[in-house]
């Protein structure tokens, strides 16, 4: 009986899916902030959702490692330290320079032509203020690559990593010319990409996140 | 009321965790085979577990891309055709190069030692007969690789590639040579960790996984 058993099973798939993207939402704008206790029935008041949608939410949150079960508390938001952004980092340099090589020999022309028009649309974003619209874009960019690379695997291990890379915007440790100088690197990538070099451009990606980590770590020193 | 909720959780997360493991291992040994149509009362029936914890399964193995949800039909367990397979090794082959170059020079002396015995106990495993051992080897050596690099956001983002990897060795598309080869190369991977020597480590990884793509799709171009 599928027909059944799916109509049976796709609005609670929906509403899971619901639950997981607005709880993922509300830890990555640091509306639930890393380290506070929480239990289900919260944040089944917090989303005006049923048990059974919150309960998947937060069984995939805490497999991806932003919600942690502490045995006889409940619920703790995971901390994002400096430390974490650091290894998130790292983890996108091991593997996005390579992701980006592929985009520069794979990409279609629809997709370059989007690429250049997120990086026009960001020039005029360069202002701390705009720094929420500057996100946007800097994740439309760097998803964009990574669907580019034409490897529907790599695109899926990137996305998370992208998503939890969010928090850096949050959390302001950028300085304040941050957006000058991502916009500059950006423009680099993308120029790699649209000459199809493949080393060019997995080098203009590893010079871009190794300087936002260095970026990050050396704000965060100041402060 | 943290503790309330938490001893509420436990027993459910567990067999939803379950659920999840075996439904995996099946559909990883091709007991679930690729193409097939299910229900979750099949699943249900077949696991002897509730609705919910399979219910909560599928949803993960949905989201990992191993079951797929056909609207009005019900649940198809994903075709992992030769195509998937040369997709996957692509992934491992842009990340786990340079994954095995942090663990050359982070691996501590306890998971160098591990890996040494891992090889040699391997080595004694090189007949198609015993691929079944020598594929738990094989996720074990690549596995401590990713956790010695010492970034638990690779070690997880690696594991999925990893586990979706074991279908490889299901499939019999290598060559009868192929646990010989495999072991070679293995060795030179260690030899260059030993050497804490992160380029050399790199390309003796990179050389694994691109001689492992070409032998699959070798093999299976043969049959």
């Amino acid at each position: 009986m599928p027909r059944k058993a799916a109509s049976n099973e796709s609005p609670s798939l929906s509403l899971a899916e619901q639950a997981y993207q607005e709880l993922k939402r509300r830890i990555l704008t640091l509306q639930l902030r890393p380290g506070l206790f929480v239990n289900e029935r919260e944040l089944m008041e917090l989303l005006d959702l049923g048990r059974m949608p919150v309960h998947q939410a937060v069984h995939r949150l805490q497999a991806e490692g932003l919600i942690e079960v502490i045995p006889r508390k409940g619920l703790v938001i995971r901390p994002d330290s400096l430390q974490d952004m650091l290894t998130l980092l790292e983890a996108r340099l091991a593997m996005e320079p390579n992701i980006a090589a592929l985009a520069a020999t794979r990409a279609t022309k629809e997709q370059v032509t989007e690429l250049k028009q997120l990086v026009t649309e960001s020039k005029r974003i360069v202002n701390q203020s705009e720094r929420m619209s500057f996100m946007k874009l800097d994740r439309a960019f760097h998803g964009l690559i990574a669907e580019a690379a034409g490897n529907q695997i790599l695109a899926d291990a990137q996305r998370p990593l992208h998503e939890r890379s969010e928090l850096i915007w949050h959390l302001r440790v950028m300085k304040e010319d941050g957006l000058v100088v991502n916009q500059r690197e950006h423009t680099n990538i993308l120029k790699a990409i649209i000459e199809r070099d493949a080393n060019a451009t997995r080098k203009a990606m590893e010079e871009h996140l190794r300087s936002l980590h260095d970026r990050i770590l050396a704000g965060s020193l100041e402060r």
